[in-house]
């Protein structure tokens, strides 16, 4: 099942920056002697390493939110893994947690740094449904967006990771949910499995408004964004009064090297009296627990499915984190150790 | 005074819709009889007509908050303005009222559609600071900005009507205040005569970003926006961490007859979980009486100062408005009857 050696702590470290969409040179696989714990702290073998688009960002040498990594420095990312040692009272050998680990078999954290996964089975989904992206959907549509019975939510890479939450939720909560996703399987799942009233291909629709018409046929009123760019262009020019846009992700334009130019579309937000506004799930770590046992009920329950696109091995996560940001991932993707 | 003739009501109508910038040619001057008042109306006598920019938008023919005026038809506009007579017992002759009368000498409107100006002086302020303008700064602000006490807050097109009560408000609630305007004279005013902190001559500066940093060492928590535009773009690189956009119009798109394209910036939104609002005076109606109290005892007591940039005469109104466009008013414009 593990490829690693005893010892040894395979790593994937940022070789070089970007200069428009990564390719494998920008990632080097390392090894370095496993770590030692220290007082207060945790060992953790990796069993599952969570691939997000924000990993881009990290790949860039600019100010954001968060700093980015350094060249040579391992890549960022959360883990699900199981402890090794620990030197805290808190952690015990053979305890499932999840953190953020970085692209590595092994990683010493703080005790207080990782969280229990507990009885989610599979672990996996403390990366997923019940992690990071789960609590981006949850708190990004309810507190952002507040949508209300009967009002349509529109949704962005709907059938990735975060965006196949948002329209399940608005479904609990009684809205028309509309995804856009890149291919008619895509579409397929979110229709016929997740029970989204209506979706798009937005590789193959001839012309995004006329199908968002389509779709939304009482307009825009939520708009949870995690793409950009010419799609949410196309949304805007459909919103309706009063609309609600979340800003999670632009993952169309990650990979600019300088910004790409779209049309000024401010104007619509004064004739709609409509708001845009951007969120860092981090901002919401008081409210976590709140959101994981919300989105634990709504699993259990089988209110929210899940899909997971698993890729074995460390080594691969270069090469499946190019695919993801090209959108050929299907659900959540992972790398399994 | 007055250059109208008895019987006669000389008006200005919409005689083509302008591709691009207007021109004068887009309007004409007519002549029709004095309208008489029916049950519960009065007619009234123009002393003031109200020029904003807002009235581009309603010589589009296209869908928006507000239905546009038809080609023939008499242009939309606040005027202040006495009853001459009327049919209804909240009025009588010799009242001086503010109502979207238009660009004529004299109109019919029912009485509840007419706001008495009471003893404001001078009447025409009732178009201005004590008037939409006023207002639009006041809730704009107050309602869409939240600003707090030590904040910084930046409105562009500053030394226009709603612009210059923007930042004077800034002041009294305790703010930094940066103006953006379009003129060394203006800047002079903003900073040395109503008490902005700061000023930027955008058609001089080099490098706005540079600019706002000079005149913002904080950054920018507060933005209320009247001209959108790459002013807009540069202000965006300059928010701060919860930074608060309020859109009130965006005058430097008005006369575009295709989009403008701009960078995409949304995702600056999200590393700074930044809100941009969009909002219409109107929506603040049942709240108007507040507005007006608030800014009457500010104007009293000499805590918001203001200028009148006045042009006499109805006939050189569609080149006063289309001056207003290119920005050469300096303080509220307004024509004389």
């Amino acid at each position: 099942m593990t490829t690693s050696r005893p010892n040894i702590n395979r790593q994937i470290v940022l070789a070089s920056r970007p200069d428009g969409a990564p390719n494998e040179s920008n990632f080097r696989l390392a090894e370095a002697p496993v770590p030692e714990p220290g007082e207060g702290e945790a060992l953790v073998r990796a069993r599952y390493l969570s691939l997000d688009p924000y990993m881009r960002g990290r790949m860039r040498d600019a100010k954001s939110y968060a700093p980015p990594v350094a060249l040579g420095e391992v890549m960022t990312g959360g883990v699900v893994g199981e402890v090794v040692r620990s030197n805290d009272d808190a952690l015990a050998p053979g305890d499932l947690v999840a953190g953020m680990l970085g692209w590595q078999d092994y990683a010493v954290a703080k005790a207080k740094h990782l969280r229990k996964v507990g009885d989610v089975e599979p672990a996996s989904l403390a990366l997923g449904v019940l992690g990071m992206p789960g609590l981006t959907a949850y708190f990004g549509l309810l507190d952002i967006c507040a949508p209300k019975e009967g009002e349509t939510v529109v949704v962005s890479a709907a059938a990735g990771a975060v965006g196949a939450v948002v329209g399940q939720i608005a479904k609990i909560k009684g809205c028309r949910a509309v995804g856009i996703a890149g291919s008619d399987a895509k579409v397929d799942y979110l229709v016929n499995e997740l029970g989204f009233d209506a979706a798009i291909n937005y590789k193959t629709a001839k012309n995004m408004t006329h199908a968002l018409d389509e779709c939304c046929p009482k307009g825009i009123d939520v708009y949870f964004d995690n793409v950009g760019g010419p799609i949410t262009d196309a949304v805007i020019m459909r919103i309706n009064e009063r609309a609600r846009l979340a800003i999670c992700g632009q993952i169309s334009q990650y990979n600019n090297a300088v910004p790409e130019m779209g049309p000024r579309n401010l104007f619509v937000m004064v004739t709609k009296r409509a708001r845009i506004e951007g969120f860092l799930i981090f901002d919401y770590a008081a409210r976590y627990a709140e959101g994981l046992t919300q989105l634990g009920e709504w699993v259990t329950n089988g209110q929210i499915k899940y899909r997971e696109d698993i890729v074995d091995g460390l080594e691969n996560a270069p090469r499946a984190f190019i695919g993801l940001l090209e959108g050929e991932n299907f659900g959540k993707r992972l790398i399994r150790f």
